[in-house]
């Protein structure tokens, strides 16, 4: 980050203010009514910690075009609920079969399979609900963008289609194009509507919303690139998950079609383009979504 | 219905029509892309046949308003797509464990598992895409509306609630009102949304709403009874799904509970509600809702 223009920004700081404040809009979302044990076994995984990057993404993508936070906040608690959805789901025995999320027991784990089953299947739709009764003084043309933009990245064109041809693909010799197609498809979507809804939320016009796209496909890349090196290279205690899973299922990842070396030189190259994707915003505004790539970049779990 | 305003409307005609339409319509909602074999599982459950009640209701709906059928359409097929979903999971083997649906084998023992589970979850935020990219000419205020009354049908505090309690409920001693909460979160509520959301797009105003709610409620429970009734009366063949397994299973039903003859009674007893709903709209307008009611209370399988 030497000479970097984004140096100086307090990127900590303003990290745990806006995961505080989502912890606690998310905290009031799910309260604790009936049927009280499938409630539960909601609050369980979404307030389950995790660093808040697609929520954070979201309002820092509003304020990069002069939104206020409190405009995204609907939205960006919405995204969380998604990705919750899709880390409950995409951890079931019929699918990862896994045991450990963000270093606790799997929601199927404590709740049982047909809960979490049904705590996935609730937050899917209890993410536009919250949108369509929460956000204020949008204009209905925006939010109905919102909704086409957040609906198409779940299913058959996003995170499900993305999850199915991983399944599909264990265990099996896999190209870097399907490769590509699985993560663009489980992280990098998700990643893109959290700019983009961010943008459309802020006031942003089509060409904001343009740029930030391409920032965001930059950022779902690196963000996979490095999660299939830490598999590789660190311990389940150090990532609070099981490790080394990707290489005993046969799945497909980029340490295995590249070579350990070669991803890390992915993930750099990536790092690059991101800041210069971000050179034509304004420096103070554009920091914290510098930062998020940088952190993204470099974390290790 | 001897005797009733309603006689005389070729409704066995009527139905044909709007079905005809509604499964042309669904057909080409999901074409046969990429991922293959996930797409003809969607596809597989979504063209599999039925009645296509839901989405009839809708457009009826939207017509007792003076709203034309294309402006409902695209909510009546997300509405078959929401109903899809539920009728797949539920049949999963961590949920009801169900063989046969609608006389033909369930996803999963088509597909397997883990792609029956993805096609559901797909189906769930397809809906919305669904309507967010094929409605045209209607305020996107409306829209949103649309979106606040579907999204909360189907979560927490909808399909997925009255699943969740259902499940838990099997094996013990369940009260009518419980019986009833399963059933109004299970079935009614959907049913609701059905003609909530085609008012909404056909351009009627609150009052109309509020009426047709009544009406949706009195046939959400119809519906759930005759089903509970035909369990206990027909067999496995006439009814094109297992039949039986409620009593095997213990699971909550209005026979257990009151006895089949007093189910059959509040059956009745909710048929003649439902005609005094109709009775203060246009008579030609309100005649599918009244035979829709009248099927759903005289239908064998």
């Amino acid at each position: 980050m030497q000479g970097s223009p984004f140096q100086g920004f307090e990127f900590e700081a303003y990290m745990a203010m806006k995961a505080k404040k989502i912890n606690k809009m998310l905290d009031e979302a799910i309260p604790l009514r009936h049927p009280l044990k499938l409630n539960e076994a909601m609050r369980y995984s979404l307030l389950a910690g995790g660093k808040r990057v697609r929520p954070i993404l979201c309002i820092a993508s509003c304020e990069l075009v002069g939104g206020d936070e409190s405009l995204a906040m609907p939205i960006a608690c919405a995204i969380e609920m998604i990705h919750t959805a899709s880390l409950i789901h995409d951890d079931l025995p019929c699918m990862d079969n896994d045991d450990l999320r963000r270093g606790k027991p799997t929601n199927h784990k404590v709740f049982g399979e047909s809960t979490a089953f049904l705590a996935g299947d609730a937050f899917l739709s209890f993410a536009f609900e919250h949108i369509a009764c929460n956000t204020n003084n949008v204009s209905p043309d925006r939010l109905v963008r919102i909704f086409a933009e957040l609906s198409s990245v779940i299913g058959s064109k996003g995170l499900v289609a993305g999850q199915f041809v991983d399944i599909e693909s264990e265990g099996k010799a896999v190209s870097l194009k399907e490769l590509e197609y699985i993560h663009v498809h489980k992280t990098a979507k998700l990643l893109e509507a959290c700019v983009v809804c961010g943008v459309i939320i802020g006031g942003g016009n089509d060409n904001d919303i343009e740029k930030v796209r391409i920032y965001a496909r930059f950022i779902g890349l690196l963000f996979q690139v490095v999660d299939d090196i830490l598999d590789v290279t660190k311990s389940s205690v150090e990532l609070g998950k099981t490790a080394g899973k990707d290489l005993v299922s046969n799945k497909a990842t980029y340490p295995k079609v590249m070579g350990i070396d070669e991803a890390k030189n992915f993930a750099y190259h990536l790092m690059n383009q991101v800041v210069q994707q971000l050179a034509c915003f304004d420096t103070a505004k554009a920091a914290p979504l510098y930062h998020l790539a940088y952190c993204i970049a470099n974390r290790q779990n």
